[in-house]
């Protein structure tokens, strides 16, 4: 349950609630939000902790969620939520569209796109410096020099950057240069990091895991969202099934499911979904009509030269072509791209 | 390999070619297909035969498909299919939506339907006579009573019908009554069907199989085509996958990948891909976004009280919404509905 | 429900039942079971009816499991059954092998396999005249002559025979020739097929389908039994999964699942399951230490020259080994297999 | 490629080595292995190059293995490998049982079931301290205290104890600790971590994915191995699939392939695997049969009551009943338990 305390409730009384809950052996926590105390706990206090809570002038509101993920609940918060990355905002009437090569490879490389991106609408920058590999032959990243290319990207474009972050330990490292933290498929549920982004109250995208249900990825933001940090935002990126024509089989009906379930912003993310480039315009214009938030979409000077998923970027020419065929889709559903 | 004979060649000629193709073992059949013969083969044969087929003035074309379901294959045939339905065509500029109730229950629930469906603009009703139930304790369908039913609507409605077979010597029968046939999910590689729909030369639904790969879901297909039914369309309905938010996992991406490998029309269900009223909207239209050629929608008069499917049937008016909202989408990607 | 009506009750009594019934709107069908008379009802029935049921001197036991499949449930039949099969018995302590080549390919082939596993143990001999094939230009299966060298085989060497029947209208022919119908993978939910297999009585063997949960399983089963036929063999063949490494994913699981469910006897074919000549050995172990009631196992005498499945096939010495190192592990489990 | 070295070659002949490499751009590294230093190249270095490092006398021997996971395959080491810890020894013709709890929840119920699975022949002792659990609202594990609790076991027991590791910057604190380190599912493609228990040298215990193919398992292996640490020991514990009769699917075809493909030992987890009481003991001897090196159980003095996994831990009567029922199984396949 969520217990809202009053506005500007002192710390003492916070307290007092948190003995009395405590005595009952409730777990219970308190989170920061929007300026606001909650105390959330685990399972649902007896009606007579309740009325007591009001009584001392603790609580304003209870809010018993259906759903395991309280804070990410529909029930707790009913209009959607908007996360602000430096001038972009994601989930409002305007599609974020988030774009830049699948790695840093050099600063020409980025400067190139981050230009052309710009150009064509797109409103955060994308691009990998740790790099999760299957295989530990292949290509990890240029690392900080990444963290440092992507930095110098934004003072040149002046669009924000997001970027994979795969350990706890890295955070600080990677907040010294990004405008947003990635956490990827793979590390859908690493907790541990999961709680370190937010702590970080950063911008965060939490994309889904391959492996991950609908339900256990709101558990995964909730993870987040009880470290006190709300900017999150939850981009799909394909499941695994055992469909072998596409990389991994992108469930836009999650996009659907979710606006039913939760505040958050939903984007999603074609390339990685399908892992094929002729796909990649399809799914988008796809995802855009299913009620996405926005996109995330790889784009590389010369795609076929990429040293990661060089079958699945787009040329910024094909990148700048399919945001100009996104606006009237955009429109249908009541959105905007550009 | 598929050798495309000379236009009006004489049956002694094709018996040349077959009886050379013989003697070398190489297991061949013949289509008739849009007023040619073709020549079908299992394996290439080899360059000799080749130049003799040529020679002898029997073989004008020679397509070697690099997949296995070939005259299914762009190779064989650039431009789209399109499939004509009494009056509907499926494939062209205008999508083609098929709505109706899950099961045909009586006389009063079809014709409502029917009746509100065509005035929201679909073009065939939809309605299951022989329903394929995972137990046999639930609602089997009406039978040849439901198929009466179908043909009566159609006088009324003028919208032609479609309905499930479930068995080869049924196809008479059904055929008696509807203007299409559908070969259901479960049926996906029930290849005794498949070639009994195509001997009925027929149009057909060959529905996705909930664990079939796009592959063979071509090569399902083929069955049908191989037996000289061109009229084969497509329609993608949901995978299995662990997801349990869903009923089915809607693979989208399947309907763009099918474009750059076959020239037969995709339809999408959203209804049974989804499960959920709340989500067929959505889907449907990320279904158009995507490229699909129309689709497949459940409408009931009262949803509620369906004998079969109640989560997931629209009533007439969610319908009618939903045939409005998708008309802006569809004129985004080039087609209409209307 | 079940009703289990008494020993020898006259036709007269049975129907004054099914009228009660049908006077409530309850769906109800008679099943002649192993010389007794049951009345299986859809939902349960009010206690009201119930009572006078019993008043009436028609039932003498009511049985309401908790599973959909009703007749093949443990609550209706708590100990295992039987199935018998010429000389052979399925679900007794000896174990059953069933084995023989994928498909029947000559009288040669046959006999040579068929004498080869009879010498090593086998108690059924296999062999495929009618294959389903997922491309139309792969081998299709010999026929009516398949069967032929079938029933020679079992002439020549006493073992009863099993062959795959794909449509209802072929199950008269297929029974001329063999002992015992299989229900392939592919046909796991083709309803038709499954009452055609229970209407003729005939000892069958259901495989799983490759996306069957094992409550649907049981469910296709329920179709089979629930035509009078209690002779149901299941047979678990591997789910579909994202591994790539096998074929399929053996689910062992299901066999210990299956025990809590249900009286039917359970076995496992490695073959299909893998797809891996190396592995089937292995897997075979595995499966009668998870309490498999039997085994099929496809044995050819040049593996390598199969018509299909040559990747999986053992050959003889490899299948005469194999039934000497699960001896032990048959007698570890109480079991035994020669 | 696998360059191995001369025994007891210089520091600067190995540079002379990785300098030439380096020169044609060849990502390399080195990896102190049982004593040797093994140069292991991202690619195939030319012939050209070999002959040059043979002809400097750097190199031994050069494997080019068939897989992506260079270390861990047969090519380069043929014979199986053990691990050992404490007193125990995975890998040899004993078979290793590690039992205990899911968490470690107090100093009474370890200590309860540490000293009933000794009794019974487990050789290690598990239990969770730090748990990665879907929701932020469950039980996460006592921490360092439940570390502390493990090291009172092993002192009272002798048991060497293994406990999961989640993140890259505990490895130290659980190393004072524990014996040998866990790499959960869910962690499965946690690179960092890898390399970090890669580093540690410890022996560590690699549970695959839910989601995890057997090569991207075996690749994940090597980053381990790349540490120079070569004490590896993979367990299988379920697949995710559509089935929802068991938690998980338990691949135990993986038993098998795992063998043709890598030296490394397998354990079989039944418990996670399954998610049911009932279902371990089946599946733990058809672990046995199917080739596991050892099994991982988890026991609870009282399962009903745990504070995690509830449903699937066995109570010390019931492991001990199957700790006897597994050795005539073992036995079978040429190994032995007790």
């Amino acid at each position: 349950m969520i217990i809202v305390t009053r506005r500007n409730l002192d710390q003492g009384k916070v307290d007092e609630g948190l003995s009395l809950l405590s005595k009952e052996n409730l777990a219970a926590r308190t989170v920061s939000w929007n300026g606001r105390t909650l105390v959330v706990t685990h399972v649902r206090p007896s009606d007579g902790i309740i009325t007591k809570l009001e009584a001392m002038g603790i609580a304003e509101r209870f809010v018993l969620p259906s759903h395991t993920a309280q804070l990410a609940s529909l029930e707790f918060q009913s209009e959607k939520s908007t996360v602000k990355v430096g001038d972009a905002e994601i989930g409002g009437k305007r599609l974020t569209v988030i774009a830049g090569p699948c790695s840093v490879e050099s600063r020409d490389q980025l400067l190139n796109v981050a230009h052309a991106v710009k150009r064509a609408g797109a409103s955060l920058l994308r691009g990998g410096a740790f790099k999760p590999r299957t295989s530990p032959y292949e290509f990890q990243g240029l690392g900080e020099l990444g963290l440092r290319l992507l930095s110098q990207a934004r003072e040149e474009t002046g669009l924000p950057v997001v970027t994979e972050i795969m350990e706890p330990s890295r955070v600080e490292l990677v907040a010294k240069y990004a405008d947003m933290l990635q956490v990827g498929a793979r590390s859908a549920q690493n907790f541990p990091l999961l709680r370190a982004v937010g702590e970080s109250k950063l911008p965060v995208i939490l994309k889904r895991g391959m492996m991950t249900t609908i339900d256990e990825w709101l558990q995964a933001a909730e993870y987040i969202l009880l470290e006190g940090n709300p900017n999150v935002v939850l981009c799909e990126r394909g499941i695994r099934t055992f469909e072998r024509a596409t990389r991994n089989t992108l469930d836009l009906s999650a996009v659907a499911v979710l606006r039913k379930k939760t505040h958050l912003p939903v984007l999603v993310d074609p390339s990685h979904a399908t892992g094929g480039r002729d796909l990649v315009a399809p799914m988008a214009k796809a995802a855009v009509a299913a009620g996405a938030d926005g996109l995330m979409i790889e784009v590389h000077p010369t795609p076929d030269k990429a040293l990661s998923d060089a079958n699945q970027q787009l040329s910024p020419e094909e990148f700048e072509k399919l945001m100009n065929e996104l606006e009237p889709i955009a429109q249908a559903v009541g959105r905007t791209i550009h």
